[in-house]
């Protein structure tokens, strides 16, 4: 039956898609099945983050983007992660409501993937979804993030392209410092730059550029200007995107980012095994229990490891 | 022996304290048993972190500090935490030559620590030597790291308050924000004030601070200006620590957060004990020798690391 819906996804089949990312996200025990069958398919697609406060216009910048690549013929995969956000709830509803525009299109496929559970499972499962899109012959495939918090900031570095989306309201700046955006961002855009602030945060984030470490030390980071519900700097932004492919691709960067990626992946798979292995119910309880004793130095919290480990 | 070594850290005699210091440092197996030892006594100290960018006085500040507690009969240990860094070498030499003027006093007792070798390993070694400056009756323990990367805003994060020290040269905001220091903050500190710039690097800290989500959403984080190197601010400073004491006092926070700290240290210990013990010479050889293979998907990255857990 997996091989069969393999097949199906090797196909590109959307129902087939959907069903694997369904398994993945529930944490199924056929998934982990299901991905060592697509593995061997996987690699090829390019990956673009795009991150940014809530409200940026990350998802009319999604969209717009890839109304231009399937222009050029692309066939893309969308994966619109979600965290459970008390102020941004209307907007997502209304970026859904977008993307469905894009829905009769067999050579698209959008998903939205929420925090319904525990956070630092989203980005794992967020990686996972892109391996079935990658296996199911997307060239593209853009994850898009609010970019606020590990977790996210661990999913845009799974990107080999990294976008960030800034808006010229006041404290923009601030947050992406804050939110660590400044280290990932391969291209920064500021958005909805008709508005008033714009000018102004353009010379903020080009000074900032320069005064910070970059990653790539070799390559200016660009920013440009975009107003994305008129479908304005999108070309230029795709040029930039492709820009930064190159780049990746003849200094032989993409190869080892994504074997970094690999190693990463690797580790946090035994990681996970380890600590899920060993937190048995005995062993949660056994800490519930003696968590105060420690805490008033009754019993030392090497001693209680210790007798975790017995 | 190691009884008798701990008895006499219990004494606050100087040697004892540095020699259980160094078999910290060198993962010595003794050090987990001197540790044991230790442990009940400890939770008396106050733990004040100082931590910002390089150059920006934090040693000088550490050392005024530390006369002014001295002056109100508290006994003091202070750790710095050094990391190897090209570009502070002199700084970190002159730090070390003026540490020095405390040196006779019976009642201070200071080390430095390096990262020679592994960086994480580092943070849990600045926690323990804090267990044992704690152990040995020390009031108050300064912890001082340059507040660059995850692992020093960890250590950070080990501190009751945590002081972050700027200087008015243009960059520091953005350094700053960037390295996540706004969010663990509870005290800003602007030294050499008298220098051009520092109102501005006020105001902007005043903005952002009110901008952000502060840890505490019920307490100001202070702003205050210094020159440490003329000795003045440094009486307002530790007035606003005491302040900060005495608020997590009196609302449960500081429990709580040394319950939450306790916890973290738990889970570390655990994933510490489980990954060194799984990394056998064995399993990171078939890494190494798998690894290109699964670059290029001739096997899958979960049929590899359910081979290690075979």
């Amino acid at each position: 039956m997996l091989d069969h819906l393999a097949e199906r996804i090797l196909n590109s089949e959307k129902n087939a898609i959907a069903r694997g990312i369904s398994l993945v996200e529930n944490e199924s025990k056929q998934a982990g099945e299901l991905l060592k069958l697509l593995y061997k398919n996987t690699g090829k697609a390019y990956l673009i983050g795009i991150t940014g406060p809530p409200g940026a216009g990350k998802s009319t910048i999604t969209n717009a983007l890839s109304k231009v690549l399937r222009g050029k013929g692309y066939k893309i995969g969308i994966i619109a992660v979600d965290p459970t956000s008390p102020f941004t709830g209307g907007a997502l509803l209304g970026d859904r409501i977008r993307m469905q525009e894009s829905g009769s299109d067999k050579d698209v496929f959008i998903r939205s993937m929420a925090t319904r559970g525990s956070l630092g499972g989203l980005a794992k499962k967020a990686k996972e979804a892109c391996e079935i899109l990658d296996a199911s012959g997307k060239d593209f495939i853009i994850i898009e993030t609010v970019g606020v918090g590990q977790s996210e900031l661990d999913i845009a570095q799974t990107a080999d392209t990294t976008i960030v989306v800034l808006v010229p309201e006041s404290g923009d700046a601030v947050q992406t410092m804050k939110a660590g955006l400044m280290e990932i961002g391969d291209i920064f855009v500021i958005n909805k730059s008709d508005r008033e602030g714009s000018e102004t945060l353009g010379v903020a984030l080009r000074t900032m550029l320069h005064l910070k470490m970059t990653r790539e030390s070799d390559r200016e980071v660009p920013v440009i200007k975009t107003v994305a519900s008129k479908n304005k700097g999108i070309d230029e932004l795709y040029d930039f995107i492709v820009r930064h492919k190159e780049y990746l691709e003849t200094k032989g960067k993409l190869a080892k980012k994504r074997r970094e990626n690999l190693l990463k992946q690797i580790n946090e798979l035994v990681n996970n095994k380890l600590e899920n292995k060993f937190w048995t119910e005995d062993k949660k309880e056994l800490l519930e229990k003696r968590i105060s004793k420690i805490s008033e130095r009754e019993i030392t919290p090497y001693d209680f490891v210790d007798e975790l480990f017995l």
